[in-house]
């Protein structure tokens, strides 16, 4: 293919909605849709300056109602798209390509003493991660403008390396290409877009091999005290999960682990005994307990701890009341008389003429109503959005999140010290097939993704769903009775949706574009707690969710890279707030004094990024947005698009604290812009999490105090909750409210409203006779009745996985299943 | 009937849903809904715990797709309500009701001297307004707690009358009752709900008789200098508009005209030409020009200023650029070319199953989901929510829009005077009819409305749309592969909504109940912006919307009324907020050191009004609830629900402009919390707009130092947006972005979240065999294949008026239409 660009999934272009192709009947919907597209063109041609009245239409119309039997409605699968270029710049590295990748590096001319990643140890030198490395902006926009095979820019792929055989082990970032594998091939070191090299090994990302490797020491430290565990959490069977961050800096790796009893949503069911380990080093050998903590009583030993028991000085934890309680709360199962009507499916969408958006699933590319864009996806993060167009000017180069933390407190060992930063879990990996009708409606189309792993490639069906929603409400309208203006325009969205559970948290990615040119970027969260074991002293750090069960206070803030191109690359940051003045003018008169206390707008250009770290301002007095200064609408205005605050923007809480000291500084913002650069790609890096004293990504160095005057910017926009437990999230967190979103707006960007060219809208005339109805014009779009296409029963199967060499893998079972979801959260060993 | 309560609109049941009944087939389908729901029934008993797979299912399903003949639908009438009291305690005055208390006025026997409101002069007695009163809370809940006859409390109207025709003419409000009238019938002042007494005549409301008597005044005005206006404006003809508020204290009322061209969309059409008019007292004779300006010159009379035109030193408006321009960019006329597959129409819901919500439409009372709720309706403010409950628990006594603000800034006298309290002008009786299958998904259900005018009442059919719609987005999901983690809970909503066109501006009002307890209460403007005349000077106060007009800025603050009732009336307020502490703890070590710096909850009882005046805090670190500190849930939690931010929670920017001095003191917060009071029955009344120095209702007095702990409190919430128009509010503003809302939420109410017991969910089993699909639990819910209800075709009809003798009013002209719904925003003289 060209130059080595694979395009995504070219083996199943029949399975397009993430189904099973069997209750497909694919021709004749296809040649259906051509007509009923002719047709409504027609329509369109013939009444769109016609004015009607229900009574007339009740004529014309009433011929469907009875006799002429109903026809099947248009195919729901989306008509093809026609991406502006048919290379997806962004495309992951197909199967083949990482195995090539894989095979070109193991090659002993490299030099590179590897071990398949898949058996490696700590002690040897793996691969840890193949992906494709995105092009310059520079060449990508090149491309773009120009389309040809010439001006493709070359493949690369960036490949991370786990270096356990050298004698100080280190972790080092490679740049290889280019791609497809040839004699031209190479690889450098791609240190640009950090901060401090190398990797340090003990902030080094989760392999499978070596977490085993940590069961052992725990297997160690709790069979002396197997007997005592038993007799103080009775039948209890426990299993452990380990926190984060594991060190400072680099120069130690160290966790709490903590207990929870073995039951369906473990998360919800700690019991208040902790160890602190230390497996800092590639030597398993070496790892170690520091120390233990049970009901807040701390020893330095297992032995000590034995001896408090049977000398009785160990302040036990009182008995639990549901300690052989039905822990059914914690899971999924309904429970409870059915609510009125609700043995009926509720309401469900369906676009009777068919789907009004387009999908060009090859190329990962999608397009509805003027908008258009292509897909990424990584392991890191998951999917991204590229060269996001809208009435055919590019607006978003790239629109991609960045990071998700989650900082913790608590008064246990285990929660005030974790402070999650969930890249380093993969949340594109953590990605899920979604629910067909459940976390998508019945009518989206799904699209695939592929991540690798060190274990080998996952590829997910449905890890990305597309639908076009009715907002159920207008996004604009007006009564009125002056010459054309009454009417509305319809409400419709389209939805780009993905959901990663990384481990007990589901976040969905929503991203919401709209008529008017407006994006909404918004995060929802469900899925369980990290719980913590409830008492009075948690009483400031949390809530009860059971007897023995607490929600643990806790903030998230999740991170986007938001690269703008507004009329062009060429931006400025523009602050607009507003304050209120007192202004005398000659018209007033002594009835209410010669003053007049108003508000004011000020507009405040920002020139430089050290001013750039931004809040909203209180009360919401103002607000961020990107212009073009040099490109101005018709109305002298410069052209721009507004940050715009949506539900919850927050930024985060706590400041200063060690365990996000200087990895997520982004989070103490609600948003911040800086210089586009190619060494600054990302906000975060997966090794963040473990290094919050010395990171590899410092987001406070970005802002070096360069000009930001018309130059390429990058906003940096946060969504983010302050959790405080409650009652009511267990068993699972509730969307509705635990939601945060920013919204991406044209400010001046246009002449004037352009939803107003939508056809799926109405005009209504006062009628000159009172009392007769209304005239309309409904530019020929009416609502149609035909027979939708039957929802096929609902399936799902678990992801598909290739092995190392790019072979097919077994299908996974529960237990691994299970572990690869939950990672380091679960660390089950008998004792 | 029941002591004169009337059942509203019992004449036609048939047309439920506000559409024409001919397309109806009404007895059939409501026994195919009898059939189905037993069958969903039979369905949930035998289905419920039983595992499936897709697989398994498609053999079963399979006989939907071929050969058998698709079935219609269930109907998509609403199935009947159950209301917990046959009695609607809240409902309006039927016609018949207004029109024998007008009688029972007018009698001599009264004394009052009136004349009949539609043909009364300034220095008459009219009735300006008649109205339900609403019954005492504690009358309310003895009746719902056993709705029996004997305890149905008396129903008692308020009248408002204008005492034009006393020698110091003044307004008063009296209470008439009980009804309906009989020989116990009596009146007597009301005056306890307001702060002073009587209600000034130059405060009065519209009336439109009144307002036409400026006509001459304007008429006179503008002959002398006709010609004057004729060559600065070419050819354009001019209409006027007055602002508010007239008065500060009630001495005198006052107003600036603004001239605008007389094209459609005339509020972005001004030309910067204003005169300020005396209109004090009931007497037009003695009304007078004050002064007038002209591109920012003042003359005290039009003499001066026909003189500066003359003489030559009047510094004329630029030529505008757009003079003869095409104004249709001021109207919602359609253009450009349609977007891809807009000729479509879009995605379009439909209960396949019959809807799950049910209307008792006589009793104008609502249920859903275990939500039930009885809807109000008055002249004031619209819709209103009462005895809302939840799960067999009253929730909320009264949930109800209490007043609408706009205060405007600009370098014109019109703008910077002008404070907009929309309540004035009625917003319910400024709620328009609605466009099915625009203003409300086609399966809308709509509820009519009746609100009485001085002119005589006016009935809309669609004056209310309720409907299910599907979030497209799971309340809770979790992907986890121990026992029943995995699975989906489908995220309906219920919205009521009701749309108030008031002048220019639409608001359109959801109230958003969700599965888990929760109401998002959510505002969204449109309609057109009030404009000013757009030049350089204008700068500071908006953005140019085309050459010479602009948006001006503003502030949109509404507030309601939130009567929270938390497990009984007895509730106590509670603020957590958090902070950061850093805390020493025996289990840390040196290599991170001995503390942590973590987050922290505060929990403090505000226990007097005086410091229940509320902001949210910086970054929403906290928040306000009603807790019933008696009443704990099984965790020993007390049982409380969160007024929780949503989109846009701001209050009101200005504070000290002596037009909004003290009439709305309630927008300087996001929230208010008060003892309930029957003498506080609302935070505004209609006359606070002319008002702001010594209004009837005066918010900061309600909070005079008592004590709120485990009493009955109520709410008062703001929502709002500070509007910085763009050209993209040209024509209307949008929806998406001009929205703000607030969620009543659950805040360990229950012992867990109670949408778990949804029936559309999902869950699924991890296959024991690798690779095999998932086995699930859809509880027998399952997509349903029929042919659904045609849509009939768009129809609509102006409103239903009724004189003030009961009799059908002929059908209003457009002129009418029109006047009656610009009021004094349209001044249309010829001169």
């Amino acid at each position: 293919m060209l130059q080595g660009y694979e395009l995504l999934k070219q083996d199943d272009a029949l399975s397009e909605r993430g189904q099973s192709p069997p209750s497909r009947r694919l021709g004749p919907r296809f040649a259906r849709t051509v007509l009923f597209v002719t047709a409504g063109v027609l329509i369109y041609l013939g009444l769109h300056s016609t004015w009607s009245t229900g009574n007339r239409d009740l004529e014309t119309e009433s011929s469907l109602d009875h006799g002429v039997p109903l026809k099947e409605c248009p195919s729901n699968l989306p008509p093809t798209a026609k991406p502006p270029a048919q290379v997806n710049l962004w495309a992951s590295l197909a199967v083949s390509e990482t195995v090539d990748i894989t095979k070109w590096l193991s090659d002993p001319e490299r030099g590179l003493n590897m071990t398949m990643s898949d058996r490696g140890s700590l002690s040897d030198n793996i691969l840890f991660h193949i992906e494709a490395y995105r092009p310059a902006k520079a060449d990508a926009l090149r491309y773009l403008t120009s389309p040809s095979d010439q001006n493709l820019p070359e493949r690369f792929a960036r490949v991370t390396i786990h270096h356990g055989a050298a004698s100080d082990p280190y972790i080092m970032d490679y740049l290889v290409g280019p791609l497809p594998v040839s004699s031209k091939t190479s690889m450098r070191e791609l240190t640009e877009i950090y901060h401090r090299n190398p990797i340090p090994y003990n902030a080094r990302g989760y392999t499978a091999k070596a977490f085993n490797e940590l069961d052992p020491l725990i297997e160690k430290i709790m069979t002396p005290i197997s007997d005592i565990v038993k007799e103080l959490y009775g039948n209890d069977t426990l299993v452990a999960a380990a926190n984060g961050p594991m060190s400072f800096d680099g120069s130690f790796r160290r966790s709490w682990v903590s207990w929870r009893r073995k039951v369906s949503g473990p998360w919800l069911h700690p019991v208040g005994l902790f160890q602190y380990v230390d497996i800092s080093g590639p030597d398993p050998s070496t790892w170690k307990l520091l120390k233990m903590v049970y009901n807040h009583q701390v020893f330095p030993s297992v032995e000590s701890f034995a001896e408090a028991f049977h000398n009785g000085t160990l302040k036990r934890i009182p008995h639990r009341p549901d300690q052989r309680d039905d822990t059914s709360w914690s899971t999924r199962r309904r429970s409870g008389p059915p609510r009125d009507l609700d043995h009926l499916p509720g309401p469900r969408a369906v676009s009777f003429a068919g789907l009004r958006f387009r999908v060009d699933r090859a190329k990962q590319y999608i397009s509805w109503m003027g908008w258009g864009l292509y897909l990424g996806f990584d392991r890191d993060m998951g999917m991204s959005l590229w060269d996001i167009r809208f009435k055919d000017e590019r607006l978003i180069y790239e629109l991609s999140p960045q990071e998700a933390i989650a900082q913790y407190a608590g008064n246990d060992p285990m929660q005030a010290t974790t402070a999650w930063l969930d890249r380093y879990f993969g949340m594109g990996s953590s990605v899920r097939d979604m629910l067909p009708g459940y976390d998508c409606p019945y009518e989206a189309v799904y699209l695939p993704a592929t991540t690798y792993t060190h274990m080998g490639t996952l590829r997910r069906e449905r890890a990305i769903c597309v639908f076009e929603h009715d907002t159920a409400r207008p996004i604009t309208r007006h009564t009125g009775y002056d010459e054309d203006e009454f009417g509305a325009v319809r409400g419709y969205v389209l939805t780009v949706r993905s959901i990663a559970t990384v481990g007990n948290y589901d976040y969905l990615f929503d991203y919401i574009f709209h008529l008017d040119g407006t994006i909404e970027v918004r995060v929802s969260a469900s899925g369980y707690l990290q719980g913590g074991y409830w008492e009075k002293s948690q009483y400031n750090y949390g809530t009860a969710i059971r007897e023995t069960s607490m929600g643990s206070l806790h903030d998230h803030v999740i991170n986007f890279k938001v690269d703008l191109d507004v009329a062009g690359t060429d931006n400025s940051l523009l602050f607009t707030h507003t304050t209120q003045e007192e202004v005398e003018q000659p018209w007033f008169d002594e009835d209410w004094g010669s003053t007049v206390i108003q508000q004011k707008i000020l507009r405040d250009y920002i020139e430089t990024e050290d001013n750039a770290l931004l809040k909203f301002p209180t009360n919401f007095q103002g607000g961020y947005s990107f212009v073009n200064k040099e490109k101005k609408n018709a109305w002298s205005t410069p052209r721009g698009y507004a940050i715009h605050p949506g539900y919850s923007p927050v930024h985060n809480t706590v400041v200063g604290s060690k365990r996000l000291l200087n990895n997520a500084n982004w989070a103490r913002y609600n948003l911040a812009v800086s210089l586009r650069k190619e060494q600054e790609p990302t906000s975060s890096s997966m090794w963040n999490l473990n290094l919050p004293g010395a990171p590899m990504v410092d987001f406070h160095k970005f802002f070096d105090g360069e000009n930001i005057t018309q130059k390429d910017l990058v906003a940096w926009v946060n969504v983010g909750t302050h959790h405080l437990p409650q009652a009511e999230d267990a068993p699972n967190t509730r969307t509705n409210t635990a939601t945060s979103s920013f919204f991406l707006t044209p400010l001046n960007y246009f002449d004037s409203d352009v939803s107003m060219d939508s056809m799926n809208a109405i005009l209504l005339k006062t009628p000159v006779t009172p009392g007769e109805p209304f005239e309309y014009i409904d530019y020929g779009v009416k609502p149609v009745q035909c027979i939708p296409d039957e929802i096929p029963p609902f399936e799902y199967r678990g992801l598909k996985a290739f092995d190392l060499e790019g072979k097919e893998a077994q299908p996974a079972t529960i237990k691994q299943l299970r572990n690869e979801a939950e990672l380091y959260h679960r660390i089950d060993v008998e004792f």
